[in-house]
């Protein structure tokens, strides 16, 4: 499937509008963006599992535990507001508190997150300055500096948005996020706003964000469920006037599904791809499998270990890495009955059968995009999972990232 | 508890004698080594998990499924025998057949184990002729060659021997391993050999070293469970002439278990200083748990974190990301509880109270030995795991290991 592609990432769809702006937790670069949907909007949310969860995401929790309906979010970069107790819980608080006020919206309408630095206080100053500053510059057109906003060793903007149609109705689906820069999936930051016009009820909302991350932002090497800060919003403010999607087994569910796996897929393609130290961009492919999560589960595997990610970095056809990271996955295959391909070049048979070109090889693995096939000829599912290589520059970049 | 330590390594414990030859798998190194036990020896081994296992690891499981008392091993490096389908299996029990006839022992007495480069067929001319040679050198002095024999991107060989006593009877443990080389729990190759001439009986010396195991090799960044070769095994001949060891509720028992434990830890962390690119030995001690399994999986989650590795590298006092990686170990704590020292220096404090100084921090963090103490606060059980840096040179010698 293909989709006519917009301009404007998180202010596609109609009735959003946008800012990002510099308010001096970080030196120079933009670092705070507010996102205000004209109407309340039916907000689902997707948070990070790690047990030490930043004041932010607990702040969402609520928010949306007591109300179904968004007008607005508030991001800062610089600075994550975790492990930050009591204090760091205000300043969230403070920070939907103002937005709320300087918008003209309910406090309970309002949504927060926060990236950057673990265990340093906000300076709420600077950053209740920076709300009204950004709230007299909301704008159709802000798109791509809200969403330069919000990054950190992020070294381009992600956004992106596609048009479909709902019987007969155009509707958009665009979003901005964050790398975590990590390509490991450790305590990466991912952060990730999406906004539809379409008009879609809350049950359904929440469950086809569930779904479609789960195939998108949980199968990059950058694990949305480890992180203290990382979460995925989606706000669905109706603009488009279309009949409001209300079940899972309406045809057009599984269209806009398609859509919104799409769009999320991409704007984590292009996380990878901005990996820290990354010099390849790798696809791992599993597909023959029993069902489709011992595929993810494999597919996994291969994609976080150090050994297969150091070998692509080397351009080395190490096939035996990559069998023996599903070996250990937890998963249950018959080894003799493994096929392995680099791009169209197969390098391992069943029977453990060896037979190709090291030089047709190399030359798929000195290109920059790699897919790795693994058929695991058990069954017909199958998943994707994207990485990188693991490279010097990686530990460079992380060494020193504190100071 | 300090033990009087021995010289012989693998050939401490009487009765046993051994040998290391080069036979021609690697290019002049030495990769062939045989152990001998002059009287049928009661056996027991620990294997990995990884599904791929290798065909020596198929082949031990069967012999010691047949027979309690174990002659011989054969071991070589520089070729896995992994992923080797039929005739790796084939090649395998050749090794074993060809081995107890220059032995003069049963064919069923007989283990074997092989490390090295994976998917490739063993010379087998090569081997044949090198267990005649090895045959022929067999000595009570040679413990220091066989350990050099099984080495493969080690840079030391790693051998450690203590004699104790149980009830008055003077007995020895010891043992040669080599280094899976991998700083990550991957598909590490890591394989221990320990002898003891203490009299034990098959299920107390088969459950000693799985518990013992369990607390050192598998509580190393070389994760005993994921590589295809992995395996420990463990000779007990009785020459010592103590009182058969028959019961884990024998008083003796927690004697031999501790002198085990010890020597296995030894070897452990002699495998983690040669980590491959490893410049910092660092020990995770996660103490105040509620139970050891707890314990053990915070401990865990911080080791393997290449974030935590990368800091350590690069000497930063980053607590929020060992806080994080205890946060997505899976583990119920309170974060708000948690209390991290970097050697004796606390760097978070009850609350996220931060207040160290950078400067001191650093100091401990410039040693190449390093303790990181990590109080849960929450129970009174603890546990060690011992892990290195992520290195450039990580890269550098994984990038390009297969060519």
């Amino acid at each position: 499937m293909t989709y006519h592609t917009l301009e404007n990432g998180i202010t596609a769809a109609r009735g959003f509008v946008a800012a990002g702006i510099h308010c001096g937790i970080k030196m120079a670069k933009k670092d705070l963006a507010i996102l205000l949907s004209e109407v309340p909007a039916v907000a689902a949310g997707v948070f990070t599992k790690n047990i030490v969860a930043a004041a932010p995401v607990v702040v969402d929790k609520v928010q949306l535990s007591r109300s179904t309906f968004i007008r607005a979010i508030v991001v800062n970069s610089g600075n994550a507001n975790a492990a930050t107790g009591e204090r760091g819980m205000q300043d969230a608080w403070s920070m939907v508190k103002t937005t709320a006020s300087a918008l003209g919206v309910k406090a309970h309408e309002v949504l927060v997150s926060s990236t950057g630095v673990i265990g340093k206080f906000l300076p709420m100053e600077k950053i209740h300055a920076g709300i009204q500053d950004a709230t007299g510059k909301l704008s159709r057109d802000c798109h791509r500096s809200s969403a330069e906003a919000i990054m950190t060793t992020d070294t381009f903007p992600k956004e992106y948005a596609v048009e479909l149609s709902l019987k007969g109705t155009a509707i958009a689906i665009g979003g901005m996020a964050k790398g975590s820069g990590m390509i490991a999936p450790n305590m990466a930051t991912m952060l990730a706003f999406v906004t539809t016009d379409a008009c879609v009820s809350p049950a359904v909302l929440q469950h086809v964000l569930r779904e479609a991350s789960d195939r998108s932002f949980n199968r990059i090497s950058v694990d949305g469920d480890t992180s203290t800060n990382d979460m995925v919003l989606l706000l669905a403010n109706g603009a488009a006037g279309n009949p409001s999607l209300n079940s899972v087994s309406d045809p057009d569910y599984q269209v806009f599904y398609n859509a919104l796996e799409h769009v999320l897929v991409y704007l984590s393609k292009m996380i990878v791809r901005d990996g820290e130290g990354a010099t390849k961009f790798v696809e791992i492919r599993v597909t023959g499998a029993a069902n489709e999560a011992t595929a993810d589960t494999a597919a996994r595997s291969i994609a976080n270990s150090n050994l297969v990610k150091t070998a692509l970095h080397g351009e080395d056809a190490n096939w035996g890495r990559i069998l023996a990271a599903v070996g250990y996955s937890g998963i249950d295959f018959v080894p003799e009955n493994v096929e392995i391909s680099l791009g169209s070049i197969p390098i391992l048979k069943k029977n453990f059968q060896i037979d190709f070109s090291e030089e047709e090889a190399k030359k798929v693995l000195t290109e920059k995009d790699i897919t790795i096939n693994v058929d695991l000829n058990q069954g017909n599912a199958s998943a994707s999972f994207w990485t990188c290589d693991l490279s010097k520059d990686y530990i460079t970049i992380n060494a020193n990232y504190r100071t």
